[in-house]
């Protein structure tokens, strides 16, 4: 039996113990939005730094100006030649409103069956508690079983993740030497499906905004002003409308600027993944692939960007009726970036566009959210193909190299800040539903994602080895 | 002293009565929309009807399927060839929501000193409780004075005005018979500033809906879905963008049939009330009309089509931002209607524009509100002129004719039920904050709108005496 068989044995009879660890977790409430809770965020923090304590880290609570890090090393030899990697991922969690959608409280967690097999049903279940956990178990149990880990290993971990991350660039710039390893390794993505893992190899970006169409200085009877009176949705309803051309394709002023076309060789793998798109659009409803004309469903949301509005607000939306002429009217929009595209860029232009449609007596507001730019990994690195193998180990499927249309700003950070690639490997499934009530992560995710990072260390221990 | 004057100067030495009588129906709370409300509609239906039958009609609460009505009769002498007058009110209110930014408790009627002058402070002070007394208290002052009203009077009081008044047409038509008379007066409308009264007679119609488009199944998440799944909210921006064009005249198919241009002599009238339109929209914020370009404020206002959005949302609406695609957008969409213009066709008009902008997967669904043509009134009929001269006797300026952006359905009602033209004379100001908090009704609109209906009613019942 090899070390790593021995490790993998020893995470199968203790999982139940893994499982108790990471309730303890579950059932801290670090929602990071809502200042009411930050002494629970204090808490989380606390629980991880100690934890930690108990596989060998030297491990401590960072406080910063929001909610504290945390950040754990092994020993700092400077003999030791092992690769050093940088594990990254977030203890606070998304607000549970409505409540009364949820099955049970969701900070009570609990195993539950379903015809999927077993869940575990709590907020932070799978974005990121579990995730992050499958991580520090795997280390736990290369600790029970050897004496010590396999790798340098320093982990990472923040509380604002859920909340826009504010104190995350100031305190990477702080700790940059303090961080920097050869590889990341960031748990926060899925698999392709419930058989069949991913490594992440493109991530896009985001530039996302709230705009505010200011006209009238006060709600105003539209019997009484209707006519002369400018109407706010109606300068924003055509903001928003001519955001797109009857193609689908985005119409800002050089908003294509740095999107090349994959490869085909990339276009080859994709379509080797075998997605049938008529499936995943009927599972939402959906009959037709809504973005540019001409392009595949994963070409859509891997390597095209895209413009959308994820809120809008004007006037009276109450039930029943009121003819009020509204002074504002407001919406969230955001732009997802891949390749070379510049947030910086796409502001200016979005906003160009805006202002070229502000009607004499209207203003624009603009209260920026987030701008990071896509990220596509180094994958001719070896510890890419080695991880892939690793992970096709434990899996009934082999493992993929695929895109992620969401943005994970930390990864462009990890780049620009610490210089260094980004090994994304997570064991969430599409119906976790992260963010919504009755959240949950599979036990087969998170018994079997322990496994993986067990081999997936091994693999990249014996890199150097 | 003639019989007027007598009148009138009962009114001035019996005026705190009137207050005292008006508060006791302003500290009824009766909402219309809020069922837990209906017990305090009965309170004020029966309040009306016991005080009519202190002024010498026969009045009686009528209850319906929702709120009740009131309706008093002077006596029923077929040899009485008086002139037959039908008054209609409403006792309703509307919500006192936020209630923190009330002053005072909205049921709790008082008179606050203000710069502008004494004025009476409640929800219902301006509408419409406070002007349907002004014409109840000058009937009770020439009961008073002479011991008979000066016509025959029919008093139709609603209850459901501020919550669509599902009961007002289908108790119309049962009741035709009863309600019949020569003409109406409608106390529901403002003065054209402190001095100058109105005699509204142009009012707007309306056809209102919300409508919903319905897109994905279910909210998504813009990162893994944005691309392929269509967004409702850009939909819904779309077919609210192309309902104007770059002048401001409404795109929909057949939209202006039915639009007559003002006659000259109609459009010098107007002008000469010597709108100041800088000052008019200086109040509001704005320095341009921003209507159908070559046309004043008031032709705008009171002669031209509307189409507004007087609500709009979709999508997350809250602080921050979360990056949902979402399964549906809704507006809240209004046609102010002039002239001859059908809310049929403009209903059916209005759809088929929305069902030739909406891509596959996606649907519509529409709740309509409203429905009712535009009023021009019979000017030449000699009792408009009778009221204004009687209307010019008691204020500073000459009373005049004038539009009204709003929309009284009732007044169509009259005409197209009962085959009545109305008399729109009202006292309300436009600072009265009807339908907001703190709403208030001048003393003086209040005392010399009493004084106004009884110089109002000598004139109408002069006519044919």
């Amino acid at each position: 039996m090899t070390q790593t068989h021995q490790v993998l044995a020893h995470v199968d009879e203790t999982i139940d113990e893994a499982v108790a660890r990471l309730f303890e977790l579950l059932s801290i409430q670090s929602i990071s939005t809502d200042s009411a809770f930050a002494s629970e965020c204090v808490r989380a923090a606390d629980w991880l730094a100690r934890d930690l304590g108990t596989i060998g880290l030297v491990a401590s609570r960072r406080d910063t100006t929001g909610h504290p890090m945390v950040v754990g090393h092994t020993s700092n030899d400077s003999t030791d030649t092992r690769p050093h990697l940088l594990f990254y991922g977030h203890y606070d969690v998304q607000p549970v409103d409505p409540l009364e959608l949820w099955n049970r409280p969701p900070f009570e967690p609990a195993i539950e069956e379903t015809s999927a097999g077993p869940v575990i049903r709590a907020r932070g279940a799978a974005d990121d508690k579990g995730q992050l956990m499958t991580f520090v178990e795997a280390c736990r149990a290369w600790q029970a079983v050897t004496g010590s880990l396999p790798a340098k290993i320093t982990m990472f971990f923040e509380g604002e993740e859920e909340s826009g991350s504010p104190s995350l660039i100031p305190f990477m710039k702080t700790h940059a030497d303090e961080l920097k390893a050869d590889l990341a390794l960031v748990c926060d993505t899925g698999m392709w499906d419930t058989d069949t893992p991913v490594i992440s190899t493109r991530l896009r970006g985001m530039f996302a905004e709230q705009i505010t169409i200011h006209g009238p200085s006060l709600d105003l009877h539209s019997g009484m002003y209707g006519g002369p009176a400018i109407n706010p949705i109606r300068v924003l309803s055509r903001v928003l409308a001519d955001l797109h051309d009857e193609t689908g394709r985005i119409t800002l002023d050089g908003f294509y600027d740095g999107v090349s076309e994959i490869s085909d060789a990339v276009l080859d793998q994709w379509r080797g993944l075998g997605l049938n798109e008529q499936e995943w659009l009927d599972a939402v409803g959906l009959s037709t692939p809504a973005g540019e004309s001409g392009r595949s469903v994963l070409e859509q949301i891997w390597s095209r960007p895209t413009a959308e509005v994820n809120g809008i607000s004007g006037g009276y939306a109450g039930e029943g009726f009121k003819t009020v002429l509204p002074s504002k009217a407001t919406a969230k929009v955001s732009f997802r970036l891949v390749g070379d595209q510049d947030p910086e860029h796409v502001k200016r232009a979005w906003r160009a566009h805006v202002e070229a449609r502000l009607p004499q007596d209207c203003t624009a507001e603009f209260l920026t959210k987030d701008g990071s730019s896509a990220t596509v990994m180094e994958t001719t690195r070896t510890e890419f193909e080695s991880a892939r193998v690793a992970l096709t180990e434990e899996w009934p499927n082999p493992a993929v190299f695929a895109g992620c249309g969401g943005s994970i700003p930390v990864v462009g950070h990890i780049k620009d800040l610490l210089g260094m690639d980004s090994l994304l490997i997570g064991f969430g499934l599409d119906d976790d539903a992260i963010h919504s009530p009755n959240e949950k992560y599979s036990m087969r995710s998170f018994h079997k994602g322990i496994r993986s990072w067990v081999r997936v260390l091994a693999a990249l221990s014996e890199r150097r080895a």
